[in-house]
């Protein structure tokens, strides 16, 4: 089984693949590889898949079967896996866990040409709706203290398959990203009583430069440090530290499709990845931490510097990325 | 000038180019963009790059003219500019100062088709000594507080041209992922009173499997934690805290060119970048910090889940990885 290992120095903890290792050769073959003509994802081919976890299907009809409008489904190559035990280990200056989790495929759509950017409001607000759910019923899970919610779009962003989907994984621990902002918002709200994400929004609606559209209270902007041209931040203007605690999608599912269909127009359908960054499990409400997801354009090749270093150059200043959004919405 | 900004929330800094930013066509054009013929770092095109700030070359040749073995030039096209006073602003939650640094490109040989892993263990010191020497000499500008020194090797790495070359930047900041390591060594010594990649070179000299080669009091690892298949660090023996401070590099030119030459036979020339981790300035001797280089071949997309939680999947065990590598000595 996988395995969950910490770095030593910095507390980083990476998932290891240990079951079935990628030798040098699977690399080299990886790049030529075809894309298929068959898609799993696809309406009868429910039995190629795990079956469904959460489904959106006419009344009446058999699980697994055509029909449904969204599907859910455990990971059938997953990163963790659910039915182990959590047990941890160390020896001298390295500690491991089981690989413990849960990867599931949400299959946004039946339609295997439709990207995200082509569902209407309703079927995006269902994919939400979606995530609400898979979250809220894997939180009960004692052994997990976080999920990432996350979609890749375009081989460029590691998508595997053309159907389009999105993915989330359940994890026995809390990401280093996750912990830096919960650390960076508790100590901002200690000294200033504020949550920092609700100050930057009321900077930045004040500002103006980098808001590259708000809806129905909900916000996208070019955040001020952008590590990668045309980042884009979807955040609510009301503060909410958990995304599975909403109860209305609207105005997000609104926000996303505008920002998609802007990004289209402004640079060609670009591969891109969006994350959603939600409070860790066990501290769900708090008043410092803001939910938000952050979609991530790959029109840059990053570079040994961005690995090692942590620090990236972004070519495009946020403000004129914001500017480039904002204009194509009148075109 | 370009301008450095720091995240509110995780104090990340980026250096966002202002100047000349680039527009949407940039990166659909980017992509197509053949790789011209002509070199500015080759010899005879001497004046086609900013003057040499560090070159080998016969005595009494001119500065600037071919008959070099080693050329060290600023960047034409710098991410930081080394001309300009270092001011920091803030504004509400945002911090920012000016894009003060410098950023130098090493050219490793004059012959274009070499790659570094051609090269001999004589070429490799000097470039090494290059980048002592200039990391020695930039150390006296009061306005950096880091280095990096990097290479990207191959397209896919972010390489921008054919000729063999590294580059190292000088930093007003320290790299998020420098600060870390720095404070999680520092931890561990105060807990334990040791340096933590001390402990970990003996615990994996000890165990064996993750050990690639050493040679010289140099050790080459496939590290516990690793993000990334067949991720190796080089690293002395002995305690050291920064690179520049070494006075022979005899052995880490060796265990590089090993490394290179196993990847070369496992991977089939795989694009790669190394790093060098050394201390911030101010702190270049200490107890608790030691340099190494990161190498990491190129070898799989990094998707939507990696870039928004810090968080790796790495597909190829470094116990095996270390293992294919161990046995490329013996082909």
């Amino acid at each position: 089984m996988p395995e969950l290992r910490k770095d030593p120095v910095i507390g980083r903890w990476v998932i290891i693949a240990t079951e079935r290792g990628k030798r040098p050769s699977d690399f080299v073959s990886e790049a030529k590889k075809p894309s298929g003509r068959f898609c799993s994802l696809c309406p009868g081919n429910e039995a190629k898949t795990p079956p469904e976890v959460y489904v959106l299907r006419p009344d009446g009809s058999a699980p697994n079967t055509p029909g449904w409008r969204l599907r859910v489904v455990t990971n059938k190559f997953p990163a963790l896996v659910a039915d182990e035990k959590l047990e941890e280990t160390s020896t001298g200056v390295f500690d491991w866990m089981t690989g413990v989790g849960d990867h599931e495929v949400i299959i946004e759509t039946p339609q295997h040409h439709a990207r995200l950017a082509d569902l209407s409001v309703e079927e995006v607000v269902d994919v939400f709706w979606a995530y609400r759910e898979r979250i809220r019923t894997l939180k009960k899970d004692t052994r997990f203290r976080s999920i990432m919610v996350f979609k890749n779009h375009g081989a460029a962003a590691g998508a595997s398959l053309d159907h389009s989907h999105s993915q989330l994984i359940a994890l026995p621990i809390v990401p280093k990203r996750v912990v830096e902002e919960m650390e960076g918002a508790r100590t901002y709200y200690t000294d200033h009583h504020q949550c920092i994400f609700c100050d930057i929004i009321k900077q930045e609606r004040a500002a103006e430069v980098r808001i590259i559209e708000e809806r129905e209270g909900v916000c996208a902007l070019a955040p001020f440090a952008s590590r990668f041209p045309f980042e884009t931040w979807i955040i609510p203007q009301d503060h909410g530290s958990s995304f599975e605690e909403m109860e209305d999608y609207d105005g997000l599912a609104q926000v996303l499709l505008g920002v998609l269909n802007k990004m289209d127009r402004v640079l060609t359908d670009p591969p891109y990845n969006f994350v959603i960054h939600t409070s860790p499990f066990g501290e769900s409400n708090n008043e410092f931490y803001h939910w938000h997801m952050e979609i991530i354009p790959r029109l840059t090749k990053v570079a040994g510097f961005e690995w090692g270093t942590g620090f990236y150059i972004n070519p495009t200043p946020p403000e004129e990325a914001a500017a480039y959004l904002k204009d194509a919405a009148s075109s």
